[in-house]
């Protein structure tokens, strides 16, 4: 395991979140690329930079439903003295035909379908009498119901410059031009532009494979009742629904018991489908604190210096966390605090940064914002501890909902952001300045 | 189908964009709801208030690992002078046990865990000597390595007021509160809470099943090569991936052949896994325009009213537009124009709303903003018509990408926002000021 952070300072030293931030950061890598059918490749970065096969529209062909004509013969047209046409045939889209255009000739065209040699422009079917003999009509009548529309005569009521209403091969992209670059994010309109141009499969990085587990004896699967001090798991819920949002394919196994070789067996078993493992609780001073039991044993055993190494960061909440390797591929392991907020905002601040630099993106934070604070009284904050409180933000100010404690699950949902309290504030007056993240 | 809007106006009535926004909306009711697991429920709306039907926390715990002790112990402790209690075991977590805390005892306790009977407060383990006869610790030994540490004595440097590091039973929420309100979108943090107070399941609106098709003789699929005359279906794939980008499950099927009873056979086949069907392309007024054909028949063929309506919007691109009811289930379908950008600018418009609304989420409509104009020289619009550009905006200005032209499949994939474009205006200086809607 690569690290850029202060190491040597030693088990009591206090990590700031950028140095923890910036440990995760650089250990774990983007995901090999893989070659993805278009639909599968929804969200997902694109390694390649993509050219053109084939120009785009591959061949000249009409923008309008109307009449491919010669311009010489519709020159002058008016209602009053109409150029008379003889109508050759349709050229409907998709029907490359053998239709030639000749002087004093017409083929009746569809939107999209190719020019035919002869033409050099179109007339809508609005500017003519549809082949009716009458005056201007709005529409074509359905072949299938009126196949004589594609033959006898039209009355043309306009003119029309060369090329009206063609658009032109070529016009959109060209063969050969670069129209997305690697590092783009295919969302629907990439992923349309792709079809386009006749890509069936793309190289992207996958959706990183994130397996999510509880642990605590205490936990008990929800809609299961609770025996005397028990509680219902909900990190392993909120975390995996958290991964899914971050755009990753999560994994959620029940809660492990606080058992070391339980912990350790589940693990191994679950890294085969791992990119990324998330464990809850476990991390901190206890005597039954399974994941630092279990993984500090495993990092022992390793010769690669691989392991995960458990540190107290200046935050709150979410002070203890662990963060390394795991297994034979050296899986990267975030070992988040048990208290449902911690492990939220745990989440929230490592793991979402995680996940996208797993997808490759190049953005992997949350937005931020300034924001006035709107609270009754002051908000007290320990000093040297970075303190993100949960918030309701709106229109530029920012309310806290529920205390600092950081079991209050119930306030968290009702949060759409993180007040941040930086490390040197202790307090923070009614109407102060300060820094919210955006949950969105 | 019920309709608020001018539908007496006729057949060459020219629609506005919000009279046929109204008349989908109108009709488009939200889908029933259904029980779903926690976590497939993830981005539905809830169609319940939820209470809470035990206390959380459901006991008094504790937010420390540490020493669960009586206050009168530990008065006036300090490191010279440190209580010395008798440890009389471990409470951890999940464990609750017969352990009782009596004059100079104290039992070690692991957060989360509840507080044994006789204790009132608890003292964190880096208040003691975590029973090693020493200074300060800064932990516990793992049970499983020191199970000692369970018994023998502890020294207490400090003292503890009444209920200190105690969470109170119900001090997150009580049993009878209600905790999420129906209309609540169910985000990770809303899933989380509803798993810790046990709720297994929960009753929400499905996300919508959307069926899309493409239309047209000239479509072959993407990695598939190209006759004279054809081009590759980007349709499907782009308004597929829409549709779940807009919350929704979408089945793309491959195009359909210009021909009415092909289409007809197609839909009715697909009708079953749809809650909304949603096409492209055959709208206009070609001979060959095959779902205006298809389905306006099948509007004549049914009693009750059901049927899809064509009819001209005053926007570009995506004037010609069909809506309206297929099937005995009155299933409602979107009839889109078959230019890729027509296609992708009447989803965001009207299509996104839609599955929105089915969804029954309040909030149906993309952000929007005013913005600075950057171009060199003056845009251009047809009177009369709402446009709809295609632009890139960054800190409140916007700059077009590509042009007006319905073909520019590659400017959209560029885009990030749409410039609106008023029917009264027919020419925008550079810097004016836009109203742009935000694409994500």
């Amino acid at each position: 395991m690569s690290s850029a952070a202060p190491r040597s300072a030693g088990r009591d030293h206090l990590w700031s979140v950028e140095e923890h931030l910036e440990d995760i950061l650089t250990t774990v890598r983007p995901l090999d690329p893989i070659e993805l059918q278009l639909l599968d490749a929804q969200g997902c970065v694109l390694v390649e930079d993509v050219t053109v096969p084939v120009s785009l529209p591959p061949f000249d062909n009409s923008s309008m439903d109307g009449y491919a004509v010669r311009v010489a013969d519709v020159a002058g047209a008016s209602e009053e003295f109409p150029a008379v046409l003889t109508v050759v045939g349709d050229v409907a889209a998709g029907r490359a035909g053998l239709l030639q255009v000749g002087p004093g000739q017409a083929a009746r065209i569809m939107t999209g379908a190719p020019l035919p040699p002869g033409a050099e422009a179109v007339v809508p079917v609005e500017w003519t009498d549809g082949g009716l003999g009458g005056g201007p009509v709005s529409g074509m009548r359905a072949r299938s119901a009126s196949p004589e529309g594609a033959t006898g005569e039209v009355r043309v009521h306009r003119p029309a410059p060369p090329r009206a209403h063609v658009r032109a091969k070529g016009s959109d992209v060209r063969a050969g031009d670069r129209v997305l670059e690697a590092g783009t994010v295919l969302g629907p309109p990439q992923i349309g532009l792709l079809a386009a141009i006749g890509r069936g499969t793309v190289r992207v990085r996958p959706r990183p494979r994130v397996v999510v587990l509880s642990t605590g004896s205490e936990l008990v699967p929800p809609g299961e009742p609770l025996a005397e001090g028990q509680i219902h798991d909900s990190n392993s819920f909120a975390l995996t629904a958290a991964a899914r949002d971050a755009g990753a394919i999560a994994y959620r196994v029940g809660a492990v018991a606080d058992d070391a070789e339980t912990l350790r067996a589940t693990i191994e078993d679950q890294l085969v489908r791992a990119d990324l493992m998330v464990t809850s609780g476990g991390v901190s001073v206890g005597a039954y604190d399974v994941v630092k039991e279990a993984l500090s044993h495993a990092a022992d055993a390793e010769e690669d210096g691989g392991g995960v190494e458990f540190r107290k960061l200046a935050m709150q909440p979410g002070k203890p966390q662990g963060f390394g390797t795991v297994g034979p591929d050296h899986t990267p392991l975030l070992a988040l605090p048990g208290n449902p907020v911690s492990s939220y905002v745990s989440f929230e601040l490592f793991v979402r940064p995680a996940i996208r630099a797993l997808m490759g993106l190049q953005d992997l934070h949350r937005p931020t914002a300034r924001a006035v604070l709107r609270c009754d009284k002051a908000l007290t904050s320990p000093a040297g501890r970075r303190q993100f409180l949960r918030g309701r933000y709106a229109d530029g100010a920012v309310t806290p909902v529920g205390g600092a404690s950081s079991h209050l699950v119930a306030a968290l949902a009702h949060a759409n952001a993180l007040i941040v309290v930086g490390e040197d504030t202790e307090s923070l007056e009614p109407d102060a300045d300060v820094e919210v993240v955006l949950l969105g």
